[in-house]
């Protein structure tokens, strides 16, 4: 049985102030938690259905489908969910390799998408804006499938950070050179804008490398690229 | 003044089933919908709340945020709904150009982040199976971002159509060549595959050109790519 405190509680971390004040974050579905089961993570507390029947060492507690469906925070509940600790211990910020910065990147989903797509290209670090979403909302951790725990991932004062660095700094801008006829380093950080408002003014003054992905559409209304597949086409440019 | 029965209707037009009872789809959004009114879609009913001043041509009828609610598919209703109809004209299969084609997508933002990126990379037809989620679903729409109004979808049998083309077929695989060192067609037909299952075995054997996007992290759980990723990708290594 499942009390009515530690209902009350896993319920509250849907909220990134209650994740902060208990530092704890959820894992929903077989495949995510075992992928945190097997990482850095440490568990606070496990729960699953009769459903869910291979079990790695005697973990968790059994509960009815009913309870579940009074901790999960999706539609459908998954079977099994757990509860991990937010480490408090700082990542390093790093200064080689290819690093993804993101500012103010709103949508939880892009996120995860982003955090997924750095596991895919080995970019190791992601540095965010403080007003990027929380990685670990629920909706980021879906869409990261397993891969937040494979890399580093670090809020700071972006603006202070891409002004100290020493690697070059790569944005994509409407102006900007194509991307498809420059040449690009090896080591370099490239920062993404949020989704409705693009990089802010304040980072885009500090950024000296403008590029652009062509449009090949006729079609002159598409305005945009959604900010993770834009990421995704940069990465894959950066690494090919 | 919304009447009971109107409400009810475009509160059905959620489901595929009463989509296409009423050959209607609804659209959200200001930017969306003055991108349906301005293209080849007829409109049905209009809907704003006083919040949204700038109506074109005094279409449309002024109603209050709350009944705005009753018929929003949006938690945060966003000023300004539209019906539009479906058309029951025939799109042509083309024959030529850059073609995506989709093996029971199931993810409505999946689908709708595809149609922007047909749209951004001029690949102006997208082939989806039958099995494919809807494209006037509202979550496709959402993440179109208008996009749908200029690219032709066509819903069909797709083994049956990648028997008969004549153009060349390409499909992702773990086990495909290397994407960024084979040469790649100007025409082609590509195919992306379900989120959970890939691309069905029916659809695999009749398949002539396996390629795949190289991995780059030193990790090997990480699995696959997005599907809405993984088609930015190959857009952007076929047209560069």
């Amino acid at each position: 049985m499942l009390s009515k405190n530690k209902i009350k509680i896993i319920a509250s971390l849907k909220t990134k102030k209650h994740r902060n004040k208990h530092a704890l974050f959820v894992v929903e579905g077989k495949k995510s938690v075992i992928e945190f089961l097997n990482s850095k993570f440490e568990l606070d507390s496990l729960f699953y259905t009769e459903a869910f029947l291979e079990m790695p060492n005697n973990l968790g507690q059994l509960i009815s489908a009913n309870e579940l469906k009074k901790i999960s925070f999706l539609k459908n509940p998954n079977q099994i969910l757990a509860v991990f600790k937010i480490p408090n211990t700082k990542e390093n910020l790093k200064e080689n390799g290819l690093i993804i910065a993101l500012d103010a990147i709103k949508d939880p989903g892009n996120l995860g998408t982003i955090i997924r797509l750095c596991d895919w290209f080995g970019a190791s670090q992601l540095v965010c804006s403080k007003e990027t979403v929380d990685c670990f909302n629920e909706k980021a951790i879906q869409a990261s499938m397993g891969s937040l725990t494979r890399i580093s991932i670090i809020y700071t004062d972006l603006n202070n950070y891409l002004q100290n660095t020493k690697l070059p700094v790569f944005a994509t801008t409407m102006n900007g050179k194509n991307i498809y006829s420059e040449k690009l380093p090896k080591e370099a950080i490239i920062v993404l804008g949020n989704e409705a408002n693009g990089i802010s003014e304040q980072n885009l003054t500090i950024i000296q490398n403008n590029i652009s992905i062509p449009k090949f559409g006729k079609m002159q209304q598409t305005e945009s690229l959604n900010v993770a597949t834009a990421t995704a086409i940069l990465l894959s440019e950066f690494r090919r």
